[in-house]
């Protein structure tokens, strides 16, 4: 078994706890509103890779945090990118019928239980990191909710999906497109690593380091996302493919061509890969991670 | 001046200081985004009456806490009940075009942008929440972020919602419309007074007598919400008048009649102000609350 498709096992075991978790964490509701309960665990419980989970686990492996706290807060973190989801897919924002090869969460249900299922699942997460079940430390938890929130909110993930909005009718630079997408994806997957140095408590350059791979793992995942929406197996990726040339939407590889822009998300791997040396062979899953986001085939 | 008019004199003085602090709070966004913080600065600096602020900093009084620590628990609480109206009011939801006499957020922008803009509300309140500014213990900053997103998610304002949403085609008594007005409006005005026993670090006791009070008001506050949306007058209400019975909403006004809704509100009112005994005198505003909120006439 090669190196790559042991990494993706190791994924897929990493991605069936983390359902497990969020399984567990969701209430099974009952009463008229049972449907909201309902919809909240369709949009999570839908065969995702895990990848931000799989960086929280990984991160807090570092600092030998206790594996239940890190699966709570990638619960929480997988929750926050599954409501983006659920309201990126609405027929007012991108208007995306099929997710993962499955209906998207307002066709399944309606486009009012879907609002109110992103919005439960956003409050759900700061619940889950505030609980001291994540951590016996108030100050770890609260630090915890904050990174999340300004990761996630207007100057983090929300800002990049205002700014992908504006960007349709606007020609942008690779500076524009690369700020669009720091904010849009970059910032989350950062916090999934950063929020493994806040829960072991880890010393200021090992916090730095992570970030530092994060971010350059953020936009070359990004890189290869655009290379997928142009070269991409529909069936394997599971979503509509070319997507973002019908729309108009300018990409990294439609401002570089697919050449260079592969390029540049292998650059990008080999900068992320070398921010983990100060961890040794302790980070080898975060550097297989860096590898399999640019060979992935969905 | 009357005891009333003094108090409203008060309750306006107080707004206008939780309108500065969201103001200064919410940041005057540029580049291509800044349509976001438009619609957030448009979605809560809207002259509503900051009832939940008033309570947090009314309740946090009563155990001296200083009062810039919970005018920004004021605001948190006060972007969480706006993002709320934001997203109630879109066309898949209750699809109203008016709030405060104002054309509402999706209107005024359209709709992509107010779901954004009520998803960076409510994920802004937990970062204000969680930042030491807000209070230097971390456990104390952990439970004010616990506190309102159980208040606010799946099991609270969210799932009140979900469960008014479910409604429209049933017929609810008494004990259904009690419990779904709970979850819905309830939960969030017990939680703004429950986050200034949490500022102060109240002891058990009078931590539940709050939320006594709390939740004893927040249903006064209903019944009296249904009342003028019989027998309001739209200009002075702000909103569309006699919207629930043209949907084939129960109310208490439905279900009990006119007058013994308003026995059942002088009630509640008069049982909220009894749970807040021993305080003695310093509870003395939020008793004037407790009347003002079934007096009022918007």
């Amino acid at each position: 078994m090669g190196r790559l498709s042991e990494f993706q096992e190791h994924l897929a075991q990493s991605a069936k706890q983390v359902s497990d978790t969020i399984s567990r964490l969701i209430p099974e509701a009952d009463g008229l509103e049972a449907r909201l309960g309902d919809a909240m665990r369709y949009a999570t419980l839908n065969g995702g890779k895990r990848l931000r989970p799989y960086l929280v686990r990984t991160s807090a492996q570092l600092f030998d945090v206790p594996d239940d706290r890190a699966l709570r807060v990638a619960a929480a973190l997988e929750m926050v990118h599954s409501y983006s989801l659920v309201h990126d897919d609405l027929p007012a924002m991108d208007d995306d019928d099929l997710r993962r090869g499955k209906p998207t969460c307002h066709i399944e249900f309606d486009e009012a239980t879907a609002i109110l299922a992103g919005d439960a699942l956003l409050t759900y997460a700061f619940e889950i990191l505030g609980h001291p079940d994540t951590h016996p430390s108030g100050e770890v938890r609260a630090n915890l909710v904050m990174a999340l929130a300004s990761a996630s909110g207007a100057r983090g993930m929300v800002g990049g999906q205002m700014l992908d909005l504006m960007a349709e009718d606007q020609t942008l630079g690779m500076e524009q497109i690369t700020r669009l997408q720091r904010l849009k994806t970059g910032m989350l997957i950062a916090v999934s690593c950063e929020a493994g140095a806040i829960l072991g408590k880890a010393p200021k350059a090992a916090h730095h380091a992570l970030s530092a791979y994060a971010h350059d793992l953020g936009l070359a995942f990004q890189i290869a996302d655009d290379l997928l929406d142009v070269e991409g197996d529909a069936e394997v990726v599971g979503k509509k493919i070319g997507k973002d040339a019908d729309a108009g939407k300018e990409t990294f590889v439609s401002l570089l061509g697919v050449e260079r822009a592969r390029d540049q998300a292998r650059m990008l791997v080999d900068q992320a890969i070398e921010h983990l040396a100060p961890f040794e062979a302790r980070a080898d899953n975060l550097r297989d991670l860096a590898r399999f986001v640019i060979d992935r085939s969905s």
